[in-house]
Formats: C-alpha cells, structure tokens, sequence
C-alpha cells in the first residue's frame, strides 16, 4: 500500500502525519507550530514532525509518495508558495519546494480549509457525494468547496474564500477590512460577540449567570442558556442562525452543492444547531413557497474534527501521483 | 460535419437555429413565444421554429444529432423538466421528453442563463477559459459558471442563481420574495429604479432632461448623463458600481473565476462600465491592500449578445453525444 503526509499548520500548533491511501491516520506528530522564528527554522521543525510521524507509524519511508500541507491564508498551489498570512506573519513562504527538497517528495500546497474539505468528502461527513461545501465556523469562517473528489481552487489557487461574501452591505468591519462579511456574523467569534452584547445588556440574566460559572463567554454559552429555557438566549440563538443561513442560503441558491458540512466550534452543536438552520433554509431558499419538486442539499455536522485538515493534505497529496 | 439545434426561450420570443460544432449559427428562425397557450400549442410552434431553421441552413436532417433547450426559470436537466417558470406561467412542462419524441433526437434542457455563460465560453468573451462566471444585467441579475467547459449545474441542475445571493440584509424586496439579494441592486431594472427616484428628487436635473427627451428611462441614461458632465448621474453611477463591485467581489473571493464576463443592457456600456467597476474590485477583493503577487479575474463585457443562449443550448446538446 501507498501512504502520503499530511501536515496541518495552526497558528499555534502543527500536525504531521501519516495517511493511508483510503484516508486512514496511522500515526500523529503534533508540535507547537512558533511562526514568529525564522522560516529555515519553523522548516527543520516541520520536518522533525513529518521524520517522527513516519517513525511512528512503522511504514518504510520508501512507500511514501507524497506530503500534502494545509496552511491558512493565502496559498499559490502551482509554485507551492504561502503567500500570505496575516496571523502567522508569512510572506512568500516557499514551502512546497523547501519541504520537497529536504525530504526528496513531490509536495502539494494547499489552503487549509480546502484540505479540510476534501477531508470531510474523503473519509467523513460528505463522504463520496458529487459535491460539498465545508463550512468552518471557528475564529472565522472557513470554507471549502469540493466537487468530483477534487478542491475548487479557482484559477489562481486563491478560492474559496465565502467567509469574506458581503451579506450586510456596509455592516460589521471585518479582519479583513471589509465590512459585512458572512465571517462577521456567522463565525464563532460572531456569536461570541454577540453573547457578550447580550450580557452587557443584561448582567443579571442568565447568559451572564452561565458565562460566569464556566469562567468565559464561548461559542456554546447561548446554546446552553437556551436549552435552559432562557428567552435572551433563544433570540440571540435566532439571529445567529438567521444569519447563518443568509449566507449558505446565497451558497445554496448559487451552487447547489449535495452537502453542506457545517464545522468548527459551531458545528460541535450538532442538532440544536442544525435543526432550526434547516427549518431557517428551507424557508428562504430559492424556488421556497412555490410548489416545487427538487432535490435538497443536505446540511450536516463535520465529523472529523481537526483530523480533516491532516486527511485532506495528504489525499491532496495523492491526487498530485499519476 | 455534425450540427446541433439551439433552442432559446424568452418571455416574449423564442429563437432556434443550427449551430455547428464549433459554435457557428448557420440559421436562425424567430417566433412569438405566447407562453400562456396550452403546452401542446407552445411546442408545435416551437416544431415549426426547429424545422424552418433547418430547412433555412441546408444542413441535411440526418447530420443533427442533438438539441439544446434554454429556458427560463427552474429547470431539472436530469428530466429536461422546466419545473417551474414565473414569467411563463409554466409549471412540470417536460419540454424536453416531447420534442425528443417529436423530432426524433436526444434533447439537453439547460437554465437559459447556463446555457448563454456555455455559449460565451465556446465561442464569445470567456473563450478557451478554464474558468468563467457570466453575470447578465437585465431585467434581472442572470449568472452562470462554467468550470473547463462544461456549466456548473450543482447536483441538482438548480445551479446558478447568484442573482438571489444576498448582500444587503433586509434590504430592497426581491422578486423571488427574499430581502437585499443581488438582483434587487445591480439588475438594469435595479439601475433604472435608482435612475427613477433621482429624477423624482431632482425633477429639472440633467437626468430628467435626458429622459424626457428619450421618452423614457432605460439602463443607459444615468450613463449618458453622467458623460455629459451631470454629478448627480456620476454619483448615482458610483453608488450603483458600488452595489455591483460587492457582489463581484464575493464571487471572485468565493470561486476564482479566470473571467467575469458581464452581459445584457448594462453590460452594452462597455468601458464606461467596466472602468470604474475594475477599480473598486481592486479596492474591494480579499487580499486588497497586502502587497501579494496574485493572477486576477480578467473582467469583460459579453460580446454574443442573444446569440450565446442559441450557440450555449446547443453546445449543451453536442455534450451529452459521445
């Protein structure tokens, strides 16, 4: 059998690891990932991760084809370059042919959302469908669209960026510095924001009550409080979703993807989220009202957490060996 | 030589012509659509168009292999279905099991919009691209993607309706009954609505001079007014290029198209369009202001004019032959 490498960059941390060809980890390198240190450094890091991975795993070096990286911001896939990240501080990180020379492997160089999403088609929720948009909802909106078993990167590798698609025209200023962007709303950080208005709002509530117990405001503190029977929190719960599925509604009216996987922090809430999220498409989707018989994209929770991104590098490896 | 018949629907006329296989016209026929007659009055006639153009091209019967249909509204090409069309009052019309029987040939349904963003990458403005968006300002925002030659239909053949994607939240009501979407904006109906309260608010303004003289407001009199020198017409063009540049701009972050070709009446304004609209793209696009070293969408006005529905149906057609 045939292996690839998957390496997932955080900004805190790195994944290295090894991946059968059906899109099975064999084994794990996980190390902190200090992007601030100079890159020849950060490299001999990676590499570290990647000889310890393929040590653990027990598979010959010789069977290994290819290593796949899933890095955040901006990635040149065809020069295998990082272009940009703001978070990171990389500018122009030749990493594909760094990497490709000190371990003698092709390597192919990939946004990390679109590794996830391929992740996700490959070996998790959207397994084996035609086509799936993956939908991160963490600090940001990341987003993936896969289509055939192969990552829509767009001409110049830059694709698929919706979490920067306007919904509010002129509304909330996002990191990217523009305003009303679906990420500005839809995104963890979103509700969180939200959560902590509402608390400001009303200190005694039980938002407030809950975000104190648990010690900070998280991604989940609304869904709780709303599962507790409170009303604050139901609302804000229904302007979250309403604007989560402004956005996907657009996503859906535009591609009609089979599946949306929706993941990150959000997507953990499994039901209590997707439930009201289908109820809020089916309404405002386009053709809703009208006596209409189509297929409908299935909206479903992530099931493979951050192994995603690690699956996804290396079957984008994969794809690159004839 | 093989040749295809393109079929394109409107809501007052319906054109057929034969098309040969790099996307010529040999022939074209013209008649009245008269959409609200019985199903079975609308494909005679529909016959007849077929049979008068072929009999105009001197292209042998038996040298036809297949026919393309573009049709408005939701359309199922799995069935060749239209499913569902506002406009023509049509419901469940399974067009394309009739004429295949009637004529004796496979037929391809395709979404009108589809089949003209096909027809401007075989033979007009996206030519030999590997990846192109058509956005249509008309009476509505019509758009189409077509990814290496073949058009993005989403699993379902619902695709593309970014028309109905979303950038003003609870803004301006949209025919599909949604709030803010696309359409309601920088559609040349959008335009005209926006050129008809300028004039409301400045009823002896160069805009009402204009129009007055012209008998009327259309999608190119805020334009011309704006070349004469009026500010009120500058402005006005400015605040709708601000509309249109934001729903680019999400498509372009989002799928990464190699070319946006921009079509219909407004798409007619050529330059002094597409000047303006390139800078505040620019300005606007993920990754603005970074100094990255990206390819950019080339962004262009559609040069088929009606055609790129006739040749795009047809050449939709000439797909599903082997």
């Amino acid at each position: 059998m045939n292996y690839y490498i998957g390496l997932d960059i955080g900004g805190t941390n790195l994944k290295a690891g090894v991946v059968d060809e059906t899109g099975n980890i064999l084994s794990e390198s996980d190390i902190p990932t200090g992007a601030d240190r100079p890159q020849e450094v950060v490299l001999q890091d990676i590499i570290s991760a990647i000889t310890g991975a393929i040590a653990a795993s027990a598979v010959s070096k010789n069977n290994i084809l290819a290593v796949g990286v899933g890095s955040p911001g901006m990635v040149d896939s065809e020069t295998g370059t990082v272009i940009y990240n703001n978070n990171l501080g990389w500018h122009d990180f030749k990493i594909g042919d760094l990497l490709g020379k000190a371990l003698n492997l092709p390597v192919r160089v990939e946004n990390d959302a679109n590794a996830a999403a391929l992740g996700e088609v490959i070996a998790g929720s959207a397994k084996g469908v035609s086509s799936a948009m993956i939908i991160t909802l963490g600090t940001g909106v990341g987003s993936g669209f896969v289509i055939d078993g192969k990552i829509w990167t767009g001409f110049n590798s830059m694709a698929c960026e919706f979490g920067h698609m306007v919904i509010e025209k002129g509304g909330r200023l996002c990191n990217c510095g523009r305003r009303g962007c679906f990420e500005a709303y839809a995104s963890a950080s979103g509700l969180i924001a939200m959560t902590k208005d509402a608390i400001a709002k009303n200190p005694d509530g039980k938002l407030a009550e809950l975000a104190k117990k648990e010690g900070h405001v998280s991604g989940h503190t609304a869904f709780d409080a709303k599962d507790m029977g409170d009303e604050a929190a139901a609302k804000l719960i229904d302007n979250y979703i309403d604007y989560l599925a402004c956005g996907l509604v657009s996503l859906i009216n535009g591609l009609q993807p089979e599946v949306i996987s929706i993941g990150g922090g959000i997507g953990k809430q499994g039901e209590r989220l997707l439930v009201p999220l289908r109820k809020r498409i089916d309404e405002e989707v386009y053709g809703a009202g009208h006596d209409v018989n189509v297929k409908k994209t299935k909206i479903v929770s992530c099931t493979l957490g951050y192994k995603a991104g690690l699956i996804g590098a290396a079957m984008a490896a994969k794809q690159i060996i004839k």
